[in-house]
């Protein structure tokens, strides 16, 4: 390899902390990325194949029929929603328009919240939460926080429900006891729901019927988990606050969401019974999958609500406990990749306890993995 | 139409300042659009819709091939690119990374440079060519407004070779004075060459070759315009700066082009021919289209040297003398679409004059576009 190639790349991996690199990896079996295991809609698939021979013409920049069909698909005005090339530039341009001095992220988190607030130039404010309490949330101690901090400083602040990469949906409640203190204060909210249709009690725990009644709170969703289509990149946010959304769109160029993402996403939202298929393969494969990694010894599983499992496992149950990526590394040989949870804040490997993610894939997928983790473990 | 669509809907017609918006108008020649008349390549085509298939995966979030081959199609170094989701995404990146307090744009230009450099905080100083001179660009009048301003406030020029949309391409020692004065001030430079590979003169206009020489500078280059795929978002920044790439990069998400982007664009770069077959159409279009346009009488074109012309139309030619666009309205009656160019600065709409851009596109196309023009005048 030349230099300058080696150069970037090593560059580029020192910066990317996600799962799903099965570029430079050889992988059967991918449990490092979260999105359904159904796989993407066949119409989905087909419309994005029409829109690629379209595509020596420029896409709506306004993404008029998808926003029309979101917006009743979604129950809101076609005029809150901001299209996004996958959900993640969207935290990229909200951060490059709030600008904030401080950004507070309840970690352990998705990695990109923090990534994009430092580099809209914010100071990120960790509330973690704690391996004790299987990572439960305290919204005591994040609303505790954000009196501590002086108001004019915090302007942002993430919350991931459910959260990734713990499982855990937030109480419904203090969500709303939140989103009233971040309307108190003028913070930005982001609520990120991406994981949230794959839970059962989805309508009770989103806030996206409520834009009107928190106007500094923006939801975020996407195709890329909901209908397996992260190659396209598809996402959009919601938000009832007009100025906002300007200084969102300002920072993004007129054409970020390409042809066949908007005509894919389109299809998708014809498959009726495609979440609900899901969310039942998602139920059984959780409970499976908990089950049997808590019977084996050493393994310490904590609760989800979503479509994926954060386990620890004890470092004695290594062959080689010098190395502290034993199980990936054991499972990668195998063809199997989960996700290393180092990279997390309060998940660094040590050890005592090493943290992985896995999804929940189909029932084959799921039974393979178990079979190689008790032949490894 | 519901209220909070409509209201979406003007707010984003009143930001873009584009041809193409063939969602809203029915169109059946697009000459408001400057991409290869050629169309996709097949191979590209075939490439996207395999890609589709796939994109129940992340894309690379490297771009490990397309970079290694693109290195080798461009003579630059792998390590040297920036991917983008469409060249503008990157104008914006680079604004993001820069904040420039100044940026220096010659005009008229591209409207997402002013935009980009708006939204990331920049005043913009525009530096005007004359429409007495053809709209010849000035290099010296350039860099006497350079050395005109604080050295500190300015930090980012953008240059268009050939320049968008007068067509014009910058004399040669003029580009290579401009760049050293940049790097002399450490003025970050942006030259876009998105159009430059539909002239015959390429190689001895590029700077892509001058990476090294001239650290401040970026390249920036389109897979949207060469190989028609706007639909698809793929461009790319070139810069030997790595400070610069790694601000940039900070800006963006991981995954910011989609993987069938990634992988039209890999076959793209396989099509040996096609450019040169562009070229020949495009060359013979340009002077058919320019000769047939300049013999109708109140028309004047100017010189271009691209894929795409400016003309002005005298106001005394139009019937209706009130309505400022009416070559264009009546265009669009028939089914063509041509560029309004009113919302470049110096090509302001008055009852005298009023500017158009057309591209070049296929010989029937072009014909059709001739034939319906003189019917209108």
């Amino acid at each position: 390899m030349a230099k300058s190639v080696e150069r970037l790349y090593t560059a580029m991996e020192r910066l990317y902390t996600h799962g799903g690199d099965i570029y430079r990896n050889k992988v059967r079996y991918d449990f490092s990325v979260n999105v359904n295991p159904l796989g993407m809609p066949t119409k989905s698939i087909e419309a994005a194949k029409r829109a690629v021979e379209l595509s020596d013409r420029y896409p709506d920049y306004m993404g008029e029929q998808l926003c029309a069909r979101l917006s009743e698909a979604e129950g809101c005005r076609a005029g809150d929603i901001i299209l996004g090339n996958g959900a993640a530039e969207l935290i990229y341009s909200l951060c490059q328009s709030v600008k904030p001095k401080l950004a507070i992220i309840p970690s352990p988190a998705f990695k990109e919240y923090e990534n994009a607030a430092s580099a809209s130039g914010a100071e990120v404010v960790r509330v973690c939460s704690n391996e004790r309490d299987g990572f439960a949330f305290s919204a005591r101690k994040l609303i505790s926080q954000i009196y501590a901090l002086r108001q004019e400083d915090a302007r942002l602040l993430f919350l991931c429900n459910p959260n990734n990469p713990t499982g855990r949906l937030l109480d419904n409640e203090d969500l709303r006891r939140i989103a009233w203190v971040c309307e108190e204060k003028s913070i930005t909210l982001l609520v990120d729901e991406c994981f949230l249709p794959f839970c059962d009690a989805e309508e009770e725990h989103t806030m996206k019927h409520e834009l009107e009644c928190f106007k500094h709170m923006c939801v975020l969703r996407a195709f890329t988990k909901v209908y397996a289509m992260p190659g396209l990149r598809l996402g959009y946010l919601l938000t009832a606050d007009s100025v906002l959304r300007e200084g969102i769109r300002r920072q993004l160029q007129p054409w970020n969401t390409s042809l066949p993402a908007q005509m894919a996403g389109l299809a998708a939202l014809e498959e009726k019974d495609y979440i609900m298929k899901a969310r039942r393969l998602i139920a059984e494969g959780r409970e499976y999958l908990s089950n049997e990694l808590s019977a084996i010894g050493g393994i310490s599983v904590y609760k989800s609500d979503a479509n994926f499992i954060l386990f620890s496992v004890e470092g004695r149950c290594m062959c080689d406990r010098a190395k502290p990526s034993y199980l990936y590394d054991r499972l990668l040989e195998r063809g199997i990749m989960i996700r290393k949870c180092n990279d997390f804040d309060g998940l660094e490997f040590s050890r005592k306890r090493q943290f992985y993610r896995i999804a929940v894939r189909s029932r084959r997928e799921n039974e393979e993995l178990i079979k190689a983790v008790k032949e490894v473990l």
